[in-house]
């Protein structure tokens, strides 16, 4: 949680102005978001969120990421919407960075999601990937199969300071990824980040999905095998067949799995954890204890992923007998 | 900024649900407020604050400001308003904190304030202290004159590693003020923390005062006092006589002051100038530098304080010829 920029009233006063959406009534400062800045602002048309893009973000990646939620939007996905000043530009400069108003969302995130809500996000997540169709920018995800051995080499050595033998288990699963990873699955444009706090619901309906600025190109079942990881372990790391066949039927009933995506979900699972694993690992060890963001646990990450390890097939995830 | 205190959805929403005021709708953690946790809440009934009291706040005093928020509200003054749940509570548990849901105040704070508003903030204040007449409870100062000296102790012997000759200072000034401090001036319910970021302005009107974690009985002049120190100082911390006269014309278009508050003006000045100083030194020396929250610069009150000690009537903070 953090403000990373502070914005002067009246600085923020004229970029309101430029978008022709009435007097500014308020704006408060949202302690979420570890990437960016982001602050509710009121005005007299309604409740936007200002983000201010801070140094983790590319610039050159922000066309894509604003341009998607416009296309997703068009194509029926609820997502926040950004709004494009009197000029027609969604992307201005504000206290030096780039900086975008976006339309605000209600929703309220699942601190401990249920099944039917599993079932929920698997069916906005297949909607989400049919509208990602046609769209006409793309991005390569930095953070699949060859983007984790450059990151593990980054946080090999002293691995074994966050869990003695997280080198040894990361090393090795890293050359079973690198030899099994599945190839000639179905493409298109994934969220890669669809965890329960991205997902908002209000009372039992899903109210929408947001924070984009992850998505990229790659294999659909890659989204749902990040979300078997983020939705469908319980508090205690036991992973929840109940909520994992809600996913995936919530998901096929909208966008049915082929065989390839169904035999590859137990390798795609694997890699989401060891892509969550590397980057926590490398913010623990990189992030000062003193700073104003969270870090995040690894351990999780390698309780889930020793559960990815017994698993035979999709049906496993689900509790169903193998057909 | 700090979100001390994180709220789990589902308690939230059996917490809302005891005010009658629709369904939940979205809450965010905002990053504001140095002693309490503060949640933007939206319900379908409109925009609410829900404030979690954190240590530093007395449950004792929890009443006292709760109900002198409906009191003034009752009298006239814009200022949030505390919600009462469907049995007529203002005050509740969640979390184990002690809660309470206030309505939204739209406005923004001025991070320069300009001489206009000086004008505002000054009526507002003279409207505020009539209306507290009548509130049928109390509160001390805690922070008045016999507060200081303890204070002193706590931080006189590190003072001069805030700034070189800090301790002799403060303990010159304590002798001053506890021979010269004011007495007999007409007491009620002051603010006490009337800061620019408590007052809320749409466009140039002043829209409310919020943040009464403070408030007390106490001489009213004081209340001015405070804000000769936070409105009307430029940011190269010279004093700027058109804000002083604006404050001071605002105040007395209501609330007249006699000539003995006159009189008292550069002393209860130098006062309030002293209070901050020490708990700014305090809290300079006692938060630790990795706190989630910003520590002030106690420097700032060094060359207020400074100011006032060459002041030799009222009419300095105004630049009117002395009648």
């Amino acid at each position: 949680m953090a403000v990373y920029t502070e914005v002067n009233d009246e600085e923020l006063a004229r970029f309101i102005a430029g978008y022709g959406l009435g007097r500014l009534l308020s704006y408060k400062g949202i302690a979420e978001g570890v990437e960016n800045t982001n602050y509710i602002v009121h005005c007299e048309s309604g409740s936007y969120i200002l983000t201010l893009y801070e140094k983790r973000v590319d610039p050159a990646d922000l066309p894509f990421f604003l341009g998607l939620m416009e296309h997703l939007a068009a194509g029926g996905v609820t997502c926040p919407l950004p709004v494009r000043d009197t000029e027609g530009r969604n992307l201005n400069m504000l206290c030096g960075r780039h900086a975008a108003l976006i339309t605000f969302l209600d929703g309220v995130w699942p601190r401990q999601p249920k099944v039917a809500q599993c079932f929920e996000v698997g069916r906005a997540m297949a909607t989400m990937h049919l509208a990602g169709d046609g769209f006409s920018l793309s991005r390569k995800n930095a953070l699949s199969l060859a983007g984790w051995r450059p990151l593990f080499d980054k946080v090999a050595a002293r691995a074994d300071s966050i869990l003695p033998g997280l080198q040894t288990l990361l090393a090795a699963e890293l050359s079973v990824l690198e030899k099994s990873w599945p190839r000639d699955l179905p493409q298109g444009i994934i969220h890669a980040d669809l965890f329960t706090d991205n997902v908002f619901f209000i009372g039992d309906a899903l109210s929408g999905l947001i924070d984009f600025y992850f998505a990229c190109n790659d294999a659909l079942a890659y989204d749902i095998a990040v979300c078997l990881n983020a939705w469908c372990f319980d508090t205690d790391f036991s992973f929840n067949r109940d909520k994992g066949r809600a996913l995936l039927d919530g998901y096929q009933a909208v966008r049915p799995l082929n065989a390839l995506e169904q035999k590859a979900m137990p390798m795609l699972a694997r890699g989401a954890a060891v892509r969550f694993l590397l980057t926590r690992s490398y913010d623990w060890l990189n992030t000062p204890k003193d700073a104003l963001v969270a870090r995040k646990d690894p351990f999780d990450y390698v309780r889930r992923l020793r559960f990815h390890q017994t698993v035979k097939s999709i049906s496993d995830y689900t509790g169903d007998r193998q057909s």
